[in-house]
């Protein structure tokens, strides 16, 4: 399993919202931007933003802040987002749907380019111009269709057979949406999304709400 | 704005992680639960597992592990997820009838109660038998329903003049799933949620993938 230091994840998970003030700023014709003024947009420090940022291998001019065309170009380049990765989403129903819809990957070079559903109704047609196809046809179309990232949205009773057909198929990129830990070989890229941990998040800054009420 | 110690973030997220195992474990009738066991389980390092539990107040037992049904409650009243929190979906897309429909949230306390859509399209109907009104009927409706917690999955460019509409019906706790970093006074609790977050983590896994094989 391939792991990051895992210091790093949180600035990880940070640089999306970085790159979306950044682009931000460049539409807007912005030559530089500070830490401090991306700090406060977010509600964080700005020595956390600078910290954030330095893993990019960003250097920021004192008194101006960062180039923006060069910080937009440091973020993408960090995430490899500006090469396109094509991507299949398997379970079209509406959080596969949603995803596939979702207006913000396209910006991050992530195409998906097919759906894959067990459900005949939903197999045939399209979601947002994506074609859905049958889940029996993942061996024949995913080699074809040149994907090695897959979105996994079907039930979570199915989430381990599916893992184990797509590493078959040739993925190597699995962002899995189930609430299943799925098993796969050393050399799979596994994302484990969880919903619960936003929600882990908001319960959390909502007791403490609640304890600075008391 | 309602921060926790940043430090604490990580681990509060992945604190829904172990409360599935514990209750897998406690389902299955163990007594103990080692976090070998569940460092393991989710490719953790087992200090780190045991770092992120104590926060809660569980103590282990050396050699034993952790008593499943004392880890099982410290982690849900750490999270007061042993309270019922009911809630509302503003935007019932594909995204937001994801959230209606996902079933991991009851077990967390959550109970969403009602949807709102401006689409005359989708009001009047249930999603997963939760039922879908106006969002004129917000003012209405959400103190008569006595909720105070709102996810917010509404396009983009509404997202603020939704979140100011629903300060104003009195909701001090808002899930974000838009990409706008929307203001909310200093007494509202916002958890903002960004898809490409876990997107970040995944392209940069896969980034080093790619190098380790290059």
């Amino acid at each position: 399993m391939y792991k990051i230091k895992v210091s790093y994840a949180p600035s990880v998970r940070r640089l999306p919202s970085y790159l979306l003030i950044a682009r931000q700023a460049f539409e807007h014709g912005d030559e530089f931007l500070s830490g401090t003024v991306i700090a406060n947009e977010l509600s964080l420090e700005p020595i956390q933003v600078r910290k954030d940022l330095s893993i990019t291998g960003i250097v920021g001019k004192p008194k101006r802040g960062y180039p923006v065309e060069a910080l937009v170009k440091a973020i993408e380049s960090y995430l490899n987002w500006d090469q396109e990765v094509k991507a299949v989403v398997i379970g079209t129903g509406n959080l596969g749907s949603a995803l596939i819809g979702f207006p913000g990957f396209k910006k991050h070079g992530l195409n998906i380019v097919a759906g894959f559903d067990a459900d005949a109704k939903k197999t045939g047609a399209k979601v947002y111009g994506v074609p859905v196809y049958p889940i029996t046809d993942l061996s024949s179309r995913l080699p074809q269709l040149g994907v090695t990232t897959a979105v996994l949205t079907v039930p979570s009773e199915f989430a381990q057979m599916v893992t184990d057909q797509l590493v078959s198929c040739g993925v190597k990129a699995l962002w899995n949406f189930t609430n299943v830990k799925v098993k796969a070989p050393e050399d799979v890229v596994v994302q484990n999304e969880d919903l619960s941990s936003g929600y882990a998040m908001l319960s959390i800054k909502n007791r403490l709400r609640h304890e600075r009420l008391d």
